[in-house]
């Protein structure tokens, strides 16, 4: 077998299917996040990875246990099973394949945490490609109702300008995302950490019945996997590499949404954090991961649309707060009514001397500014109206 | 008169009382924040700087307006009235000058607005000296009670920790930065962009007037002088330039307060934004600040401390949550509870393959963490505990 042969097979061929079948035992057995078998199918492939994986001794006796898990699978009838519950396996090179998932094998952990999954388990008829412009939007299970409302308003903006709402079909902020974008016609897919045929949380039952049979809800861990806490943190970088976003709208200081908002920094995606209340539990882990200078600021959808959109889309005017009486006024008014003062009245050769303009051209310009409602005439001189 | 002679005179001998009164005519004719007239005063000196002010002709008048004002001063009269209402003028070189005010000549803008002032008008007993290490809290007039409640705790802070609270003397963020301050038995000062001598707003005459009384209110304009819109601009960069840092507690979008931390960004000193609800009107401007990437988030008083201390002072724990059962498990422990599930129970041997370990160790590790009261067994199997 030739150097060339190894690599990762294109879609078609006996190449492709064996690939396929070497990723769906990979994705059977082992652990997701296990970036040391992510590593040595992106040296080698899927199908020498699992060749060298059924094989491979060590002392601590993992890598035997490992292999006895990968000699359990018997891919077909995973694929077979899947396919007849409606589930699709994806693998790297398919049309519906994320892009972005690739990135994930440039940010294993120190502790060899990461890497791209050996495939994605889909449930539901939208195509993935769909998600190619998408926005993450996390946040804490124990959402206020202040991250309810932001979470409503910053979805139904990505739904209205047709951006794609991926979230982790969690209760609280994950909910809302998914709820609210659906609520708005919008187009949204939850990223789970258990199989995509079981429903975790079961209070989220009918959101999850809904997405599986409308639009999509996906994993890499294959169907009948229960959710435990390291599959939730591996999940959470998927939901970073898929989107060309992360917005973080709740997070109390060691909420997960703030894990997934590092695996998108570490990734290079844009992480958009809504501030909170100094005084509010939920919003402290946002505060505090921007009080460390990472993430931007946001505080509605229209900014995050600026933010993901491609250069020029959705850009917005600088915010400018209520228009002002003298916002409108000419170069020589505005000079005047600067020196008008705000308490004590003064009169006109006291105003032209301050503002450095002569008599004449002083009155006439108070004149202007009285007709406009800036200022105000007494036996006493000028003073400035209450509201200018 | 050679070169030396220029310079502006130490404290002491009859130079020095020429530069003082110099100084005294140019603050009461001179425009606060007129930085063409600041450089020259750093170029040549007070009283050469005056003798040319005095003598200088425009194309528009404006020279000449401005050489009719300085030609009306008589500066020892104003010393004199000043010391009988208890206000004393420094100059720069006198002991309770603030250094920071002499950074300004560095920041003058585009258009020449900004610059040291030529002296400083003070009432009150307390000694500058005492602002060394201050900080400055601003923010909104119009404050919402959120904003009021972040004031108060981080000013009561300040105050336990003997920083002096520097602020504007303002309705809204300003008054509950002095008012709290005071409350705690802190320091604080209100820089005024009026004179010494009056009270604006009327609303906070007891405050200003305590001030007065036993601390110290000050301001670049000479006493009798009525507070415009400029002047209120050419306070703020006196206040951002005299404290270590600037919190902004509070402020929409055309928020007076946004140009304090404008200025004392562009000194260089801490700028610290209190992120607030993006629903709040009060904390757009703040927010906004915050999105451009000015400005460090903090939450408490003790960030703000820790910000604005000595290196090494006032230095913080990273904020931790609260403390989880899990937090205090030995290294196997850890490793097994990871994969006992969250929904549907397992057993013992299918826990061992996951984690790796020993089916021997594993059950043992399951049983002190069923002591711990971290996971739960019943006839199914093993299952992790509702709050582990």
């Amino acid at each position: 077998m030739s150097d060339l042969d190894v690599r990762p097979a294109g879609p078609g061929g006996p190449d492709a299917d064996a690939d396929r079948l070497a990723r769906v035992t990979l994705s059977c057995a082992v652990e997701p996040g296990d970036g040391t078998t992510s590593s040595l199918v992106q040296q080698v492939g899927a199908v020498r990875a699992l060749e060298q994986s059924l094989t491979s001794r060590s002392d601590t006796g993992v890598a035997e246990r490992l292999a006895e898990r990968l000699a359990a699978v018997e891919p077909e009838r995973e694929l077979d099973q899947a396919a007849r519950c409606g589930i699709r396996f994806l693998v790297p090179g398919d049309p519906e394949w994320p892009p972005g998932l690739d990135r994930l094998d440039d940010t294993i952990t120190d502790d060899g945490f990461g890497g791209t999954p050996p495939g994605l388990w889909v449930r539901g008829p939208m195509s993935l490609r769909e998600l190619d412009c998408s926005v993450a939007v996390v946040g804490s299970r124990a959402a206020s109702f202040y991250g309810v409302e932001m979470t409503r308003a910053v979805c139904a903006d990505l739904a209205h300008a047709g951006v794609p709402v991926v979230s982790g079909g969690a209760l609280g902020i994950d909910f809302v995302a998914h709820d609210s974008t659906l609520a708005a016609a919008g187009t949204t897919v939850a990223v789970l950490a258990c199989g995509v045929d079981r429903v975790y949380p079961a209070q989220n039952r009918r959101l999850l019945q809904h997405l599986a049979a409308h639009l999509a809800v996906l994993s890499e861990q294959p169907p009948g996997s229960t959710p435990t806490r390291p599959r939730f943190l591996a999940r959470n970088r998927l939901i970073a590499a898929m989107t060309t976003g992360t917005v973080l709208v709740e997070a109390a200081l060691r909420s997960g949404a703030l894990n997934t908002a590092g695996w998108a920094e570490g990734l290079g995606r844009q992480v958009m954090c809504v501030p909170g209340p100094a005084t509010s539990a939920t919003s402290q882990g946002v505060n505090h991961f921007l009080r460390e200078g990472r993430g931007t600021v946001v505080t509605s959808g229209r900014e995050v649309l600026e933010l993901v959109g491609r250069s020029g889309e959705h850009l917005l005017d600088p915010p400018r707060g209520e228009t002002r009486p003298r916002d409108d006024l000419t170069p020589t008014e505005r000079q005047v009514v600067e020196w008008v003062p705000v308490s004590r009245p003064a009169l006109v050769d006291a105003i032209s001397v301050q503002c450095g303009l002569h008599v004449r051209t002083t009155d006439g310009a108070l004149r202007r500014l009285r007709a406009k409602g800036l200022v105000r005439l007494d036996e006493e001189g000028w003073r400035l109206a209450p509201d200018a």
